[in-house]
């Protein structure tokens, strides 16, 4: 980043939370932002959580952002009542995210008919098909194929190798990691005769403003009608979603995790890594699903209910069902021990 | 889609089906096909079960294709005897697939020594390497990479940013979907001294005809001969095949699930999603394995048997032994009940 | 491969063991390496275990590998100490792996300030960014994209479409396959307000020497400072490595595993396929981890513990907690048995 003194980022920070105090040498000069145990004596880190606190007694980072009160041994720091929130917008300004310049790289392949907005960047060997619309400040990086008649809202991101099928609809400000595949056909098919024959795959996808998909995740397209991912919501690596699926706003999904056909997720909802979810179910508005679940077919899961196993249950039962579990040895040998007692009151009152 | 009367679209049911009964009003203009939630007056919508029924009842399709006597209330209806099966036959009408123009894009790299069948249709930024051969007709969208000594039969289609490594072979008819890799090196390392060494990975790949691959599916080359997919087999999205495996004919996968070194899959067998399948395992012919379901290292499941969890074991276990652990908490209260019991009987005979 | 006599294959493994026991025909000239089933009769072939001996008695191959004593029935026959490990390295040399000719394809979009070493090969409609290195002989397949700012060890090998975000650092000798993504940003958001703002992630990713990436492996940059995978380590296809995930050398992880933020991975550790692992989890050097287990958030896995299922646990636990559980049914029906022994203790009690 620019090199930037301790005292200016401190009033940056005034600037941002209203109220931030400084300590140390504020002529010290910054160059770089990195974690407590990477920083060096030019760099900027931050001190949030209790964990946080013990490393960075032994960090070597020249300013510390730190909560108020906190004894920083560092040259320099600042002190605010939000670290971490207060550092995520900090670093917004010092290392602002660059974009390729605005414009077509003369190796894309963009249709004729193809609409580009106001400063549009195309990437090398970028294809954007017929009637596709661009949305103004998109960029559109190397390598990713637009299909045709394709809508991308304003300022969205298309990392490296990223595929949008024919009729796909993106909002504004989507950020799509390199690998996603967005409208391929939904796994449709009857089994007919002795084969299986494809089910017509002809719906298509919707996708809202301020979502972000991770690397090489794919949306399918919808058998008939759309699937769809509201606003706001944030999928991470790998992650699959199958064809009819309508995914709320402001949800998140972690890596891995797999939707089947027609599943409906509400609005914030939180679902873990490597969840499965069956056909047709239902997880209303913030649930949360924890990592590794599997929901079962047309379950619902209700409405800020917090679920984990497979199949996944309400999550004091799960953990009841847990310790059941692991006392499992322990409670056979106690049967065994309670059937030896029986046996002696058997034989006792035999004798008796 | 091509405006068309209602009526023209019953003329066409009755090519299709040999019988189908029209009502209402035959003129409606039906301009697209949609869900029965999204239909609007002038779609095309299908109701095929009893929840398609009830929602039949709200929906604002202007055309129904129903079963015979079903009571529709849309402007126009249309019974069959297989409202389902009808209606896919009718979209790949309808709504033909479109493929791009036959012809090699100029800025497609092909090897000098590759063969063209009649028809072919080479996207921008593909590649096709030396001495393979492209059937008749097919289609290699944007950016696909193909090796060298690779054959494609005629009329498969692979979406944008498929890679084919070398000497892999395709049938003809196959769909690949964007993102899928074949042919990479399997998972082959030999610990020698201190660290891994690579075991050649020089086998190949054969996939048959008329077999469909997800998006971002990963089918690996053979160490030695070869990973077979069979004719008729369907891969949802991200799936994952190991090195040798080999795969019957008309087997479904569903989508993230992963298949180790050497496993076998006989034809017709259904595999449920995130299912996890241990080295060279074997799932003979019209098995069903549950989603989610775990399968060790060289088990057998038995031809047509349905598995479930992990590890997989027939259905009815399963299911028995779920209940079981559902009664769990309450087994434990029963023992400890029995035992204060047996404290009871214990002091009782004591004191007779 | 090029044509050799079965004489001359033996001279070579004597070449690589110092002792190797030729049988049969000399002059029979073999033409390929296959496995047992897929051989014929100009083909090299190899013996290792006890299910490849009852497979060579079967196999048409020309000429085996076999170790010392075997009694081959094909008409050529080597015999060395170590069949696999001879027959590893025999064909390391018989089919030496080939790479694109040195050189930058026309079509490719490499920025003049990127740097290139002596023998690199760019291959079609590749990019390369600005201020980027590549180091001698490495090899950059067709539509593979690296950012800006990236460094690429000697001898590296980029097969076709593989991204590499800006700044990431990969050693020498590393093979990415197909569709990795390095260095995409880490799941990292806050909830401000009612929606998901964004954690800046300007850490990046540090490859180490000789690591070999699986097809469609995630690989995501740290949030602050580096996410590193130590040099010597192997993953499989479909591997998600979260932000700021730490992994030692010589690790072998299997396909569709997923690390969350921060795990740490000591050297040598095994990790099985379809693994979970918990943010901040570590996993201790020599630590094994079987297929399909769950590691819970924060957990420890001790030095050279092998461990098993959700939530993971020692191994022996593990397999008792699974004899428990298959025998719960049968544990269930003694308990009522029981019970039925008390009633009838309880009523003689009550009649003496």
């Amino acid at each position: 980043m620019t090199p930037i003194r301790a005292s200016a980022v401190a009033e940056m920070c005034r600037g941002l939370t209203g109220d931030a105090e400084f300590r140390g040498h504020g002529d010290l000069m910054l160059t770089g932002i990195n974690s407590l145990e990477e920083a060096g004596p030019a760099d900027l880190s931050f001190v949030a959580n209790r964990k946080a606190r013990e490393l960075a007694a032994l960090s070597k980072a020249g300013c510390l952002l730190a909560p108020q009160g906190f004894e920083a041994n560092s040259p320099a720091s600042i002190h605010v009542a939000d670290p971490r929130g207060t550092f995520a917008r900090l670093v917004a300004q010092l290392l602002p995210v660059t974009r390729p310049p605005a414009g077509v790289h003369p190796s894309a392949a963009v249709d004729e008919t193809a609409i580009l907005g106001e400063g549009v960047s195309i990437g090398a060997h970028a294809t954007v098909g017929a009637r596709s619309s661009v949305g103004a400040d998109c960029t559109i990086e190397a390598g990713c194929h637009i299909g045709a008649d394709v809508s991308l809202g304003a300022n969205s991101r298309l990392f490296p190798g990223v595929t949008v099928y024919d009729r796909v609809r993106i909002g504004a400000r989507a950020v799509l990691h390199s690998g996603c595949v967005i409208g391929a056909d939904g796994f449709g098919f009857a089994f007919v005769d002795d084969r299986y024959e494809k089910f017509p795959q002809v719906g298509t996808v919707d996708i809202g403003d301020d979502v972000e998909l991770g690397a090489n995740t794919c949306v399918d397209r919808a058998a008939l009608g759309v699937t769809r991912i509201g606003a706001g919501t944030k999928l991470d690596n790998m992650v699959h979603i199958a064809h009819n699926c309508q995914i709320g706003r402001h949800v998140v999904i972690a890596a891995q995790t797999g939707l089947s056909g027609g599943v409906t997720i509400g609005d914030y909802a939180v679902v873990g890594g490597q969840v499965g979810v069956g056909d047709k179910a239902r997880i209303e508005s913030k649930a949360v699903v924890g990592s590794g679940a599997g929901i079962l077919t047309s379950k619902v899961v209700r409405a800020g209910q917090p679920v984990w196993g497979t199949p996944a249950r309400p999550l004091k039962e799960h953990l009841l069902q847990l310790a059941s579990l692991s006392k499992l040895p322990e409670l056979r040998e106690r049967v065994a021990e309670l059937k030896k007692r029986i046996e002696a009151l058997e034989k006792g009152i035999g004798s008796t």
